[in-house]
C-alpha cells in the first residue's frame, strides 16, 4: 500500500475544496491507499516536506460536505512555477525524495495553468527518469475559466453566480435615485474576460449591465465616454462591467491611467481600472459616478456557490483520484459538454501537455462588433453553470467552514 | 374611506422593502383604507404628485413575500431635507395639497434621520395648521443603526450579517499564502461605527478581524502602523476593519490622505479610507497589502439578509400602518429590547421630536481603551440581530425580485 498526496495551488475559489473532497473521498475508498496527505501551501509544502495527514480529519461524510462549502484552499496555496527540467532538476529531485520519504505513490495537484505546468514538468521528469512507482495527476481549478481542453473550469460557475447575483442586486440599488448615475464594476481577469462576461447572465433577471468591456478587446476611452453619454440620454442609471486587465488601444493597461496616478506619498500607483474610468467619466460627463471592485468577495462567497459547479468540482476530484490510483499519470481530469439543453457533461482525462501554459480566451464571435458587450451565445454557454444553490450550514448566523491547517 | 400613501427615503437597505410590505399588508386589511399609493422617489414624488397605486400590485402573499426579499427601495428614494416650517412653508403647502387631491388621509414615511426630520416637520405643520384629517407616521430604516429611541434599526441586522459572513469568508481567502499580508476592509458609516463594529461578530466563527477602527475614535496612523507591525510578528495575515468616516487626531478624514491625493487628471481627490491606509502600510511596512471596499454590496445583498431583521422590519411597517390608521400622528414605530437571551423585543410608538436629527453612536465603553477594537458587549448586543436566513427564491440561478416602478 502506498500513500496519496494532494495539494492546492494558485488563486483561491469557492469550489477548489470540493475537488479536494472528491480526491479524499475516493482515496478513502481505495484499498491501494494507506494514508492521505495534504501538502501545506501547494508545491512549496512538498519541497519543504511540510505535509499533514488529512484522511483522518475528513473521514466522515459531514466533514467532506463541510469541506465542499468552505471557500478558498483549505490546504493553503502558493504561486510557484518550477524551472524547466532541462535547466535545473534540483526542485524535482527534492520533490521525488520527499515523496519517497513519505511512501507516496500518487500525487494529485489541484490548480490552474501554472499548476498544470507543474504537473506537466513533474510527470515529464518522472517519465524521463523511469520512475514507475510515482504517478502524477492534475485536477483543474480556476475562476478565470481560461484552461484549455475542458468545456469550463471548476470554480468559474460559482464566481459567475456571485457576479450575476450581485449585478441583479446592484441594479436595484443603483436605480434608487432619479438622478444621472454611472456605476462601473471591476471584475477579476487579467488576460481572459470570462468572469466579466458572466455579468451578462443578469440579463436572465432583466438586470444586465448596459456595457461589458472584456480584456480581449482594447478599450478606447473616448468611445467609452461616448457609449455612456449616449446611454444616459436613454436612461438615468448606467451600469458598466469591466475586466481588471482591460487595455487601451496603445496596449497599456487602463489601470495605468491616462496620466500617471499618484498615491498619497506622491509615488506612481497602479490604480484600479474602475477607479481610473470613474475619474474619466466624472471629468468628461460630470455626473455621479461610483467605482466598485468585486475584489476577493467574488472568489470567496461560498454561501452563494453554484450547486452545479460544486458537484462538477467534486466529481473532477473523484476522477483524478480514481485515475491516478489506477496508474494513470501526466494527465488532467476534465469534462466535455455533451449538450446544453438538457445540460449534460462527460468526464474524461486529457493529456497535460496540451493544457500547461495554454490559455483559453473568449472567442471573438462572442463579443459584439462595437466591443462594448457580449452576445447571447455566451449567456447560453454560461447559463447551466450557475444553476442550483448549495445548502450552506449556518451557526450563530454565519456560515460554518472546516479548518485543515 | 381615505387612501394611504407610503414612501421610502434615504440610502437603500436589504430590509426597507419588508417595512413597505408590512405597511401594505395592514392597509390591505383595513376597512378604513380605499387605495394604497406609493410616492416615487420619496418626498420628491409627493411634491411632484408622482404616485403609483401599489395595492393592486401587491395583493397576494406571494408578491408581499417577494417584496420582502427585494433589496433597495422598491419605490425609489431621495435625499431631500425640507426647510423649517418657520422659514418657508411652500413645500408643506404643496404636500398637503397633493395629499388632499388624492384623498390621502394617512402618510407613512420609511427612512432614517433625515426622513424622520420630514415626518417631524410635516406633523408639526399639520398640527399648527389644525389639519385633522391627515395623519403622519414614521417607520425607521437605516443600515447605520444610528437612530435614537429604538434598540437597533431595521436594515442594520442584514447588513451586519453580510459583513460578518464576508469577514468569515475573507478570512479563508486572506490566509491562503504563507506570506505576510495585510487586508484592510472599509465599511460604510460616516458618523457612527456600528457597521464597522459588526465585523466583530465574525469572532463567533473564529474569524474576527485583528483590529477594528470605528469612526467614534480618532485613528492615529503612527499607532495604526505599529499595531499592524506588532501583529505581523505574531501571525502572517492581518485583517483590519475600518469605518469609511474615520478621522485622524487633527479632525480631518483619513480619506483626505496625509498629503493631497491626486486623480489621473491631477485633481485633488478624496480616496477611499482603506486605499489611503493601504498606501501608508505599503510605504511603512512594505508587505503585500490589499484594500477592500464592501461598497454597495453590504446594503444590497438581500440573498444574505437576516431573518430576524426582515421579520422586525415588516412588523414595524405593520405597526406604522395600524397606528396611523387608528389616528396616531407625529410618531415613529419603534422597538425596545426586553431581553437578549432569550432574544425578545417589544414594539411601540415613539415621539418623533426625540428622533429627528438625533444620532446614536457606539457607547464609549464598547470600544477598547486602545481604540483599535470593540468589546464583547457589542457582540452580545448584535448577535441576535443576524440570526436566521431568509428563503431567497432563485430562478435561472439568480434571485428573483419584484419591480414596483
Amino acid at each position: 500500500m502506498k500513500n496519496l498526496l494532494v495539494a492546492q495551488s494558485g488563486g483561491p475559489s469557492s469550489a477548489i475544496n470540493a475537488t479536494l473532497a472528491g480526491v479524499v473521498e475516493k482515496a478513502l475508498l481505495s484499498d491501494k491507499i494507506d494514508k492521505i496527505y495534504g501538502a501545506k501551501y501547494g508545491i512549496k509544502g512538498v519541497l519543504a516536506n511540510d505535509l499533514v495527514e488529512i484522511g483522518s480529519l475528513l473521514s466522515s461524510p459531514q466533514e467532506l460536505e463541510l469541506l465542499c462549502h468552505t471557500p478558498s484552499s483549505a490546504l493553503g496555496s502558493c504561486r510557484l512555477k518550477l524551472k524547466n527540467t532541462d535547466t535545473d532538476t534540483s526542485s524535482f529531485d527534492t520533490i521525488i525524495s520527499v515523496l519517497r520519504k513519505n511512501n507516496i505513490g500518487y500525487f494529485v495537484y489541484i490548480g490552474g495553468n501554472d499548476s498544470m505546468d507543474t504537473v506537466y514538468k513533474l510527470s515529464k521528469y518522472v517519465a524521463e527518469n523511469n520512475i514507475d512507482d510515482i504517478k502524477i495527476m492534475g485536477a483543474p481549478k480556476t475562476i478565470d475559466n481560461d484552461l484549455c481542453e475542458i468545456d469550463h473550469c471548476p470554480g468559474f460557475g460559482s464566481c459567475a453566480k456571485y457576479i450575476a447575483t450581485t449585478f441583479t442586486e446592484l441594479n436595484c440599488d443603483c436605480k434608487v435615485y432619479d438622478i444621472k448615475t454611472v456605476t462601473i464594476v471591476e471584475i477579476m481577469g487579467r488576460n481572459a474576460g470570462w468572469l466579466t462576461a458572466s455579468s451578462a447572465l443578469a440579463k436572465l433577471s432583466g438586470c444586465a449591465p448596459d456595457f461589458i468591456y472584456v480584456c480581449e478587446r482594447a478599450l478606447d476611452t473616448t468611445k467609452f465616454v461616448s457609449d455612456i453619454k449616449n446611454k444616459l440620454e436613454e436612461k438615468n442609471n448606467v451600469i458598466v462591467a469591466v475586466s481588471e486587465g482591460v487595455k487601451g488601444p496603445d496596449g497599456r493597461y487602463i489601470s495605468e491611467g491616462p496620466n500617471a496616478h499618484y498615491d498619497s506619498f506622491g509615488h506612481v500607483q497602479l490604480g484600479g481600472t474602475a477607479s481610473i474610468l470613474k475619474d474619466i467619466v466624472r471629468n468628461e460627463i460630470g455626473c455621479k459616478v461610483r467605482a466598485i471592485e468585486l475584489n476577493l468577495m467574488q472568489r470567496s462567497a461560498a454561501h452563494l456557490a453554484s450547486a452545479t459547479d460544486i458537484y462538477e468540482s467534486r466529481m473532477l476530484g473523484c476522477l483524478a483520484a480514481d485515475s491516478v490510483i489506477a496508474g494513470e499519470s501526466g494527465k488532467m481530469a476534465s469534462l466535455d459538454r455533451v449538450s446544453t439543453d438538457p445540460y449534460k457533461v462527460k468526464f474524461s482525462l486529457k493529456d497535460i501537455s496540451k493544457i500547461a501554459n495554454a490559455e483559453k480566451k473568449i472567442p471573438d464571435e462572442w463579443i459584439n462588433e462595437e466591443g462594448n458587450n457580449v452576445t447571447d451565445d455566451i449567456i447560453e454557454y454560461m447559463r447551466p453553470l450557475i444553476q442550483g444553490e448549495t445548502p450552506t450550514i449556518f451557526k450563530n448566523g454565519m456560515p460554518v467552514h472546516i479548518k485543515l491547517i
